[in-house]
């Protein structure tokens, strides 16, 4: 059996692609390569590291790594879900790989789920490599939809209490997802009160994308912020996250519902109500952005 | 002129060492390196960066980049020093580039500054190289000498407000400094209600390590309790801080004294007075373990 081959291999090391934070690469030891395919999208690879477990890259960028995926997850999740007072119907677009899924089901008051990512291979790969990911599908209350998630919203009004779009970089098939548009797609889509989440890019990498999305979701929803989160394997280890609501009364700041603090400790690994306030706490160089 | 090599420059990127942080490594790009030389006790390379600016590595490991050092500077000085009512002396160990030295003396209070750092090598290559943080030196507060900081303890009883401990990572020439015996040591030089902060390593990599030290000053101080900073150079992206008070009275978690938001505006980039509580607040992973 022939050793698999990747460009983004070399020496035994996975060195991560950076056409969006250059000068700036991230690396993991590969301890065996498990997978590479070339979808009708991106390129899918999937390796097992000596150190963080199994990890999956979607055109040369790390999506997800076994040790520190659940703080993304977590976080993408439980910000919109618990500034929503009661979340029944609930969107992913994006998410092929299950995580959020998994998270979503954590709440006892959702109905229905249905995910919406353009990448089946991405969906397959993770059932077959990333069980604790892909646990998600497993649920009855979740629906899976193969196809583009701005054209599936097109059609859709008053539909969903909380959106979550769990996409790659503004490069590739994600490219549309940070658009203006998009964000109004949304907003027809949600029901009245209706909340999101969209994956928001680091403060320390792009500043001035935060600030251009934001402004874009100020002109359409009465309320919206950005959150950020700490994640080793992510460009400068962390991530944000944008959050709308079209109820003008929502505060992000202050989740409306919290879990027992038993709970968070046996269901949670990184999110609780605390760690919610404090992601939307920002330092000094990022309120001066952000705030002006 | 022929062109300066370093073990860990491959490719036109420098790698960083990782023998405490095994299977991942963080990558630069090198636009020119600058300096390289075997100090007295480790190796000291300067080079400029394509994207961080002007970088200090010591024994393979990145200490500060230009971009983002603030981060850690002002953390690892302003929340020990605006929990402590009115520092007028204070000690750092360590800190060789001069950083936390340019935040001590934005506290109009203090009226002495003591610098202990065992390697010349680098002050010297600060004041050639990092202006930015060398100006730290320039105060007239400020007096410096050279040698180890464990020693330099010794004789001091009852001398300073806050240490500060900027020290490297636990091999190396900083490994006493993680040791129960050296918070012993800073207790006793410390005045009654003295506060101290150390490097305190990474929550995402250390845990057992945060653990044993915060167990450690908890035997020895009343108050200890553990921070962290975001910062994309360092391993991870985060790095924390250990905080220790003689006063049982000190809530870390709750600034004593605050700047004005027009100060913080003007003068920080990073730290601020609720950037300050929120770094107490911790991922769940991270109470899980420090909390039980």
């Amino acid at each position: 059996m022939t050793e698999i081959t990747h460009p983004n291999i070399k020496d035994g090391w996975f060195i991560e692609s950076q056409a969006l934070w250059p000068g700036q690469a991230m690396t993991l030891k590969v301890k065996k390569v498990i997978h590479h395919e070339k979808s009708k999208f991106q390129d899918v690879l999937v390796f097992e590291s000596t150190d963080y477990g199994m990890v999956l890259a979607l055109d040369g960028v790390i999506q997800s790594t076994e040790r520190d995926e659940f703080s993304y997850q977590e976080m993408i999740t439980h910000l919109p879900m618990n500034s929503h007072p009661c979340p029944k119907d609930v969107l992913v677009i994006g998410g092929g790989d299950g995580g959020v899924l998994r998270e979503i089901v954590k709440h006892d008051c959702v109905e229905s789920v249905t995910l919406c990512d353009i990448d089946e291979s991405v969906i397959k790969v993770s059932k077959q490599y990333f069980p604790h990911l892909a646990c998600g599908f497993d649920h009855p209350k979740v629906k899976v939809h193969i196809g583009d998630g701005f054209q599936f919203l097109k059609d859709k009004v008053n539909s969903f209490d909380v959106i979550i779009t769990d996409s790659s970089d503004p490069v590739g098939p994600a490219e549309s997802l940070y658009k203006e548009d998009y964000f109004k797609l949304m907003f027809n889509a949600l029901k009245e009160g209706g909340v999101l989440s969209t994956q928001g890019e680091c403060m320390w990498l792009h500043l001035d994308l935060i600030k251009k999305v934001l402004n874009d979701c100020k002109k359409i929803y009465p309320v919206a912020t950005y959150a950020y989160t700490t994640i080793p394997t992510y460009p400068s280890g962390q991530i944000g996250f944008m959050l709308c609501s079209k109820n003008p009364e929502t505060n992000f700041a202050k989740p409306l519902r919290k879990w027992s603090e038993e709970f968070e400790k046996e269901h949670l690994r990184y999110y609780n109500a605390a760690v919610h306030e404090a992601s939307m706490i920002y330092p000094q160089f990022l309120k001066n952005a952000l705030e002006n």
